[in-house]
């Protein structure tokens, strides 16, 4: 399922030879039509990866006839060649498909700083190829796992009898705008490119762009949807976009759970705000505060290090008008000492911190993982 | 030594019975003049501890008799209730030396959201008044400990015969705008309270302001500056800012080699800037990179967790011209793979990372230190 639950999608995912391990490496996904209506959105990071360069074009014109995503290498920070080598690889899925290059996107994660090896990627490509199915989703997502212990992947159906499906990695640096995170979203309905453009900022502005796991932001981040229009149906924007997010929601929620090294999954709910901007800054303000992070992990309800966070935005807000609870415990009232901290139980997995500013009337969810001794040794060991 | 080693100061460090282990926990430290001019700096979080409220309008009059400083509590998100505590204590200090509570300094540190024990602190006043004496200045230092593993002090003697002399406190929470950070500074040049002020200001924007841990800024940050003007002399502005900024580079490095859980002390370097600003932005950023901090820590030089850093940021600069070195090997040259990354040797405590954006004239230096298991352990287990 995933990327192929939605008619007129093919995909595959083989072992090309990029990873030393043997595992898969390469996926395609194939839009056969008859639309080829496509949108995407971009890591904000100033340093670009070359396939990111390389899919802002293709994007640009609206149309993406396919895919190719390979684990095993970033390509990022590799100068010209690695344009070369990104700009060579969709030459190669162009020619086995018989399409031009101008209309394939290309994604690449792993490491950063090393050219790709493109005698394995380009002959990978054949046999990737070779190997499209109707049923190839799966195949595809565990191909760009990097550091993902699972496959993520995600459908639902709308009104009307279309479909929109999904995968996606990232398990490390999960951040700011978007996490180190490969998400190819699959539809059947039939709409312009500029509707799906719409759609894909609304939906992941309400979801990947509110999980912040460690604060870093990737290079190489790429959230692309491509729609065939094989449904034969154009559903409302209002509810495709509502369907749309719900997908996106649901790859959230997995790439939270699998981060790094992570034993608890955080959501923080900034509620009572002057604005939703002043709610996701507060809310990603909190995210990214080491101390508090660690103190979850210790299962410890310290509320003093949450207000310290917020105390370091520029939200509107009093201090002593702040109240937060941790796993619905007011610990904190009026910025000063509430409920008893030890009524708080800290030992399921999800936990939930609430902050009310007490200052309007908006409101915004954040989600993020604790810092654990876990997530120091994998990020120390990943590369040399 | 430390705050004693300027003429016209005296000090005293006991244990009051406010933390639990029997330590010492009060410090009291007081000019005796003739001067009582006094500068500070106090921490830009919004959420501030009330002793940092009651210094704040202390030193706006510019002019602090004395300062008393406990450990095991910092008196933040304590309400009104936390503020009558802070002004009770310092009408003591005021009751024992005879003086207006308007010229006594508090500064507290320790765990967030709780009550001190006030009938230990008030009694401790007393004691700490007792004792004090023209070589109190260790004792003192050695008070206002947390998880600072040893006492921080400093003293440099200046052209004329004067002295500026210190001490600090931090280990956790050393963040954005001063670290977790109490520290006091004395002096016997005879200056008034503004050029104390500007020349104060020059000095922790070099020193203090550029250490970054781990990113989190506290709520009671304070760098107090007394000038006792017992040497009788009034030296230059300019030679004593240059003066007070070495012993505020000194404590700095001080607190940097200190920091909690650290394996690795990192100067970050950054060259060909557009600006100072653009400088030390591109510093932080990098300082509060956990995967880099990470990465050091497993002695890798992954220089492109540095790129990735620098790309978050609105400095000016291209991304196909930036160069990085770590430990002097430029690993990174042209934003693309430089010199042989094996020839980095990692092993040593002090880690020098330089990056160039080859943008202008401009540079500045950050500090950090690496994110170790040990880090997370300690921050996990602190409070409960």
């Amino acid at each position: 399922m995933s990327v192929t639950a939605p008619l007129g999608f093919r995909a595959s995912g083989i072992a090309a030879g990029i990873k030393d391990n043997g595992n898969r490496d390469l996926a395609l996904v194939v839009n056969d039509g008859p639309s080829r209506a496509a949108a995407a959105v971009f890591t904000a990071n100033r340093v670009k990866a070359a396939p990111v360069l390389w899919s802002e074009q293709v994007v640009s014109g609206g149309r993406v006839r396919a895919v190719v995503l390979n684990s095993g290498g970033a390509n990022a920070c590799t100068g010209s060649p690695g344009f070369q080598d990104t700009h060579a690889t969709a030459e190669k899925v162009a020619e086995v498909l018989a399409e031009s290059a101008g209309e394939i996107a290309v994604c690449s994660t792993g490491l950063i700083g090393l050219r790709l090896p493109m005698d394995e990627l380009l002959s990978g490509v054949e046999t990737a190829a070779a190997e499209l199915t109707r049923d190839g989703g799966l195949s595809a997502a565990d191909a760009i796992r990097t550091t993902d212990s699972v496959a993520k992947i995600a459908f639902r159906r709308g009104e009307g009898g279309y479909m929109i499906g999904g995968m996606a990695k990232g398990a490390g640096m999960l951040a700011p705008s978007l996490a180190t995170m490969l998400v190819v979203l699959t539809t059947d309905a039939d709409l312009p490119a500029e509707t799906l453009d719409r759609a894909l900022r609304a939906a992941t502005s309400q979801s990947f762009d509110r999980l912040d796991a460690d604060g870093c932001m990737s290079t190489n981040d790429t959230v692309l949807l491509m729609a065939s229009g094989a449904a034969g149906t154009a559903p409302e924007e209002a509810a495709f976009t509502a369907l749309l997010t719900e997908v996106c929601l649901d790859l959230t929620r997995q790439l939270l759970v699998d981060a790094e090294g992570a034993s608890k999954a955080i959501t923080i709910e900034v509620v009572g705000a002057d604005s939703v901007a002043d709610a996701v800054t507060v809310g990603k303000s909190i995210a990214r505060n080491n101390l508090l992070k660690c103190a979850i992990t210790g299962e410890d309800p310290n509320w003093g290090r949450v207000l310290s966070a917020v105390g370091t935005t520029d939200a509107v807000f009093e201090p002593d008008r702040l109240n937060v609870a941790i796993n619905g415990v007011w610990v904190c009232r009026g910025g000063s000492v509430g409920e008893d901290r030890s009524k708080v139980d800290l030992r399921p997995r999800d936990v939930s911190i609430t902050v009310d500013l007490s200052a309007g009337r908006h409101s915004a969810t954040v989600w993020t993982t604790d810092l654990t001794v876990e997530y120091v040794r994998e990020n120390s060991e990943y590369s040399s």
